[in-house]
């Protein structure tokens, strides 16, 4: 077997090296140049382990490789900036943002000295303004459900928005701190359930905040975003785990895109009566554990004996991954927290776990308002009478023993 | 700074260390079991790099942190098995098919055995069946333009479907040569420029597969899903690449939706006709630079001089991101092959970089459809100008120069 050394390639592998000196993070501070730029970059300032874009990165490497990609390509970011200035918020000091830059949209303001000094730092949020054309909300505004008011929902059934975009930025030992854990088990572990992704989790703990290969998150904003962080005007907001196959595709085996859908005509709602609405998105597929897991744990749920039923609907999704849900909701409020979030008056939402990190984080949560019966799919009473018996709040009854399991799912070849 | 000693952390970084026999992978082998079976799991006989589940691996960690995760979980895999047996088909064997296993799906089948002396290996693919109700798809149901047949769609608008999850498990010889790289090159390549994520691409090139962490690839089939590998059964197919604004929120800036509905349409008629349909969903959001990258390039295009225009549109990415597209368009026809297809006769897609990829792969295309204008959203004609003047295919006519230049967008606060 041929075996090729390696040319010129760092492994970073000495843990008693002496580290050169990074520009230092001070996570936390209540000024983006006393936090000091992160730099995620194949470069020579770099200060954090991964790199921008999540998984994109491999892409990015794979243009690289190919010629395509200029080396030493530095992003013209001229006209990039966001097209509302959020923030700074209080909610962006110390340790109560741990998975995000709250910084991340302000680079070019920022660190307008260190870029011109060739330091290549990106941003890792960016905010933009849309129209949205949704089937189920045009439906709506030709039932004369919603209005078209000219500022919220314009002509042709346009609704104005405005969205950012949020990579993941963790810094490490607020991750570990919000997950009760510490800070070299968590990077231990994660270097090696990976697969042995990033050595530097272990080599390098002088580097703090890591940029993950996960997706990122999209906040979609329906009035004033500045309105977010004033507790006294209304807010309805849905936080939503991406699932694909109903977002997209209408599978009826679940409640995904039908409760997204009435968050959204609520959040548009609430824009409309001069409050603000909110849509969270987190790429989280199959809580978290991927599609193929989840088509495997469809097909064992409805060929167990007895067919699909509610009371077996979590135990499934148990003996294939190993876990009912990887979602990690403790993270998920840190997006609210950015945006100045204080206080939710309408919680589109039953989860119970979802509701409790929210909670947590400090941000107060009026009414929760659970998805209306006539919305729920056909095959999807089994997720939805689960969820409740398992916790998740409802307006309604709990099932549970007998009746829980005769909530039965359709059949796998019907 | 204190610095911590890692605890029995293996790092693999001695290049002339005698490499642990691993159970060898014979990549295109005619039977899974001359094959072999990938192990891309924290286990034993590992003979892959990084791990299942694409990105998700990363939650996975978390959970085995947290202690949620059983460390020795072996995932039960009774009644998972695909709803369709798929394959073998030629395709599948030689360098015919780099980025996926398509042995990924018969796992229980094929190592049996193994299983039993207690490998770990997990299923790369998973096959199910589902029924969707989309609302244009309901809409045409309503006006008459698709009609109820009780075998493709059912009752109250539910259309049948069979549905892939397909992990991504890339055989690097393969991929290096796919794309014409030295497999050095590559590897070295994507252990740099991803900040360094597995060392192991770089210190054990006797391993030959990775699983990177990126997004899964779906395949929904309308129809019998055997027919695909008949070149006499029409087949009509969309190949979608992600675009989350577009095909969740109906974002008007992009033509993603509507082309994925209008694709979903025909490939049901052709179904329904006796024919078969296909729609393969890649994640590679944004042209694979991700979505914080896409939100820059939006308002750099609509604060540019000027405005948003169809002539500027490919550029403004590139001083963005440094590249027009990240999507490596090669890899994408193995999804195709793995499926059996030799003959595409309607593919609902105007992209020469798919058209080629798929071509050379020696599948053959009679007709090419592009978008019905009445379906481009208001706000997307800079898109769809700026693409068929850079090559993309259409029907009608192509624009350059001055008309070119006055294809605008909508401002930014508009």
């Amino acid at each position: 077997m041929e075996m090729k050394r390696p040319e010129h390639v760092i492994l970073t592998s000495h843990s008693n090296h002496v580290y050169r000196e990074t520009t230092p993070i001070h996570w936390g501070a209540k000024t983006a140049k006393e936090r000091g730029p992160i730099i995620a970059t194949h470069s020579e300032h770099r200060n954090a382990i991964g790199t921008h874009a999540g998984s994109y990165t491999v892409y990015r490497a794979l243009s690289v490789a190919s010629g395509q990609f200029p080396r030493n390509h530095r992003p013209d970011l001229a006209n990039t900036t966001a097209t509302v200035e959020l923030g700074p918020y209080d909610s962006w000091f110390d340790n109560n943002i741990v998975s995000l830059d709250p910084w991340g949209a302000r680079i070019t303001e920022s660190y307008d000295d260190l870029l011109k000094q060739n330091y290549n730092i990106q941003p890792s949020i960016a905010v933009t303004s849309a129209h949205l054309q949704i089937p189920e909300i045009s439906k709506s505004i030709e039932e004369g459900k919603i209005k078209v008011d000219g500022k919220v929902v314009v002509q042709k059934n346009d609704i104005k928005v405005t969205k950012a975009a949020i990579e993941p930025v963790w810094y490490l030992p607020g991750i570990a701190k919000r997950l009760e854990l510490e800070e070299g088990v968590l990077r231990k572990i994660l270097f090696q359930e990976t697969g042995g992704m990033f050595p530097e989790l272990v080599t390098r703990p002088d580097l703090k905040v890591l940029l993950p290969p996960i997706g990122s998150t999209t906040a979609y904003i329906f009035g004033n975003p500045e309105d977010l962080a004033n507790p006294e005007v209304e807010l309805t907001c849905r936080v939503h785990d991406e699932c694909n196959g109903s977002d997209v595709f209408g599978s009826d085996i679940c409640t995904c895109r039908p409760y997204l859908m009435h968050g959204i005509e609520e959040a548009v709602k609430t824009a409309q009566k001069g409050g603000v609405g909110l849509i969270v998105y987190f790429r989280k597929e199959g809580r978290a554990l991927g599609e193929v897991t989840k088509y495997l744990v469809y097909n064992a749920r409805k060929r167990q004996e007895g067919g699909d039923s509610a009371s077996t609907y979590f135990y499934r999704t148990e003996c294939v991954a190993g876990v009912q849900d990887a979602r990690f909701q403790e993270l998920m409020p840190d997006a609210l927290l950015w945006l100045g979030i204080k206080k939710i008056h309408n919680l589109m939402s039953m989860s119970d776990m979802k509701y409790n990190a929210i909670t947590r984080s400090g941000i107060e949560v009026v009414n929760r308002v659970d998805i209306p019966q006539h919305l729920v799919p056909l095959d999807a009473q089994v997720e939805i009478e689960a969820k409740k018996a398992a916790g998740y709040y409802t307006s309604g009854d709990v099932k549970d023993g007998e009746t829980l399991d005769n909530v039965k799912g359709r059949n796998l070849h019907d």
